[in-house]
């Protein structure tokens, strides 16, 4: 069906709004209080684009919640359950935050940018006021905010030569989820090996709102060479490449074990975090459910899932299909979602309910590709 | 511009969404992580309908944040500068949320349900989050969680005849904010006379999302001799009624008195609260902005505006008009935004950056009508 976006005041639109607008915007959503693109018109030539060449983003609502203050690293070890010993200043990490029962409510990137700064790199899920509150009851010494950084993606096997030739040879060398800050043309920036996808890719981090049709051109032009284009998120991509998508894959009860996140989840650790008692717990009784991949049968799916597609296991209930679409790569109808243990560990087929009637489908482990 | 709203699995969808879509949905946005209907194609219709007669709007994305426990009041009162004594079942109170600086971040109406339950009626942003880490950190003895509850707004002079009609002339005796628990055909809700507009009427809060298709089937079926049909929180009503709405007309920075919400703010309560020393001291000092009215000069707005306009005075800043349009009613241009006082002080005229160049304004009280 084809509603329109309500464009107003209430939502924010990022730095790249008006650039994507140019570039020829025709399909967005909100994400973090902001307008996320995710369509230029042409997703079988997004989709390529990501696969063999290079692609920019508009992902401003990556929002950043900045903590600043001498306890930055103590709220931060706080919040999340993966051991911070070892951070450096340059490489951010991959951190699951957990409520106090346990169960996900974001799974940021994490990087310190100053000795007494922090930047959580958010899903849709308001972790300022999490942190804030968490913070401010405990009168901690650090300030929660929400800085002027604005994340545009450079996705694509060939982004690494974009970004070289912006920037230089030194950011072949940062590892994954590395980091720097640095300036293009005065505009002040760090770059980050990172990203939504498994093609590789880079991630500016735009320090000064103002300036944002100044780097979406630069981009555009250094990227020329390389026939990059507007894209975004890519919705066959994430499913290939078993991307977790918080709000889509999750419920309020999912817990990272069931997400696969389990080496992330330092329970030894002799440091404090919120969640820990109940994933202690958790993890003394294993998971009765997985994020897990899905082959199905049927014909070639025509469209992307509207809503979550229901999964049946010996006439029981079993789970949800959170996304799933025809992959070219693997040649399949394949989908991403969460299942009940119990077909997984008997090898078996599953019933999933399509808007055009009921399909069998295999679970398979992730990534695809 | 025209961009679509991309459906999928990551925003909810109301109960009421199907239905929407049927009645002609032609535009919405994202509010609380789910899809907010905004428009059925006819502005001036809609429009019409909510002054006139009434209009059934699916207000969803009003999602409940269910504090329930021994500690359920003890967490409601830390969480509004608002007093709770007298706090009584079947009476809501309207209660600002303020973090520990005094800055706000929603203002929902809080009713509680039973001795051990209190919901919050929220504005676009994760109180649940807000509210378990406070509660969490504190080790209160409460939970916090969003229940199956979805309203169903009913807003227009004739909402009552409806309602009466739905539910027995008893509703005619609730007082603003004042709700009961019920059902109607064994759909259980809660009946409030509640919502988002002036012009009088109620909310039905569904406490069983699989019933939103009877609900709404019913509704409408009721409203037939009032000439009821759907519609949207209003803009141009919103307006002329002086509406706060919360990410529209705030910044992270807003504080309850520059919204002119004193009354609502207990300082001198002998209860605790969050950010109880901030306000005081802000009270102390006294605002340098207010949340006003604008009559804005030149040609009718033949549009709403996609962005906050900036307003200056004497050459500088001073502040922004976060909505504005052409009132049928007051047959002027009218906006609504924060603006320093010094202006208001002085009742002088300001400039506001609209799309097609400056013009001139008076700024004026809140509401119009």
């Amino acid at each position: 069906m084809a509603v329109q976006l309500s464009i107003g005041a209430r939502v924010r639109k990022s730095p790249f709004f008006q650039a994507s607008c140019k570039a020829g915007l025709t399909a967005a959503s909100v994400y973090n209080h902001m307008y996320m693109p995710t369509s230029y018109g042409d997703p079988e030539a997004e989709y390529h684009r990501l696969i063999s060449d290079v692609a920019m983003w508009d992902v401003a609502v990556e929002r950043q919640v900045a903590l600043k203050g001498p306890d930055a690293l103590a709220l931060a070890r706080l919040l999340t359950p993966r051991n911070l010993d070892g951070l450096v200043i340059g490489q951010g990490k991959y951190v699951p935050i957990c409520n106090h029962s346990g169960a996900i409510i974001n799974d940021p990137v994490l990087m310190q940018v100053a000795e007494d700064e922090i930047w959580l790199s958010i899903a849709d899920s308001d972790i300022q006021l999490w942190a804030s509150a968490v913070a401010g009851t405990l009168k901690l010494d650090v300030d929660v905010y929400e800085p002027d950084v604005s994340p545009l993606g450079i996705q694509g096997p060939k982004a690494v030569d974009v970004v070289s030739d912006l920037f230089g040879d030194w950011v072949r060398e940062l590892k994954y989820f590395g980091f720097r800050a640095t300036e293009l043309d005065g505009i002040p920036l760090v770059v980050a090996r990172s990203g939504w996808s498994k093609q590789g890719g880079y991630e500016l981090y735009l320090r000064d709102f103002n300036r944002g049709d100044d780097l979406w051109a630069r981009v555009a032009e250094a990227g020329k060479p390389y026939n990059i284009g507007p894209g975004a998120p890519n919705y066959i991509e994430r499913i290939e490449s078993g991307l977790i998508s918080y709000g889509a894959d999750t419920d309020s009860r999912t817990n990272p074990f069931e997400l696969g996140m389990d080496k992330f989840i330092a329970l030894d650790q002799p440091h404090d975090f919120i969640g820990k008692d109940a994933l202690i717990a958790m993890k003394k009784v294993g998971i009765s459910r997985r994020f897990m991949g899905f082959i199905i049968d049927g014909p070639t799916l025509a469209a992307t899932n509207e809503d979550r597609l229901l999964v049946s296991f010996d006439g029981e209930n079993a789970g949800y299909v959170s996304a799933c679409v025809y992959s070219p790569r693997v040649g399949e109808n394949i989908g991403v979602g969460m299942v009940s243990t119990a077909p997984i560990d008997k090898g078996q087929t599953v019933t999933i309910y399509m808007d055009d009637g009921p399909r069998s489908a295999r679970i398979v482990p992730l990534p695809f590709l």
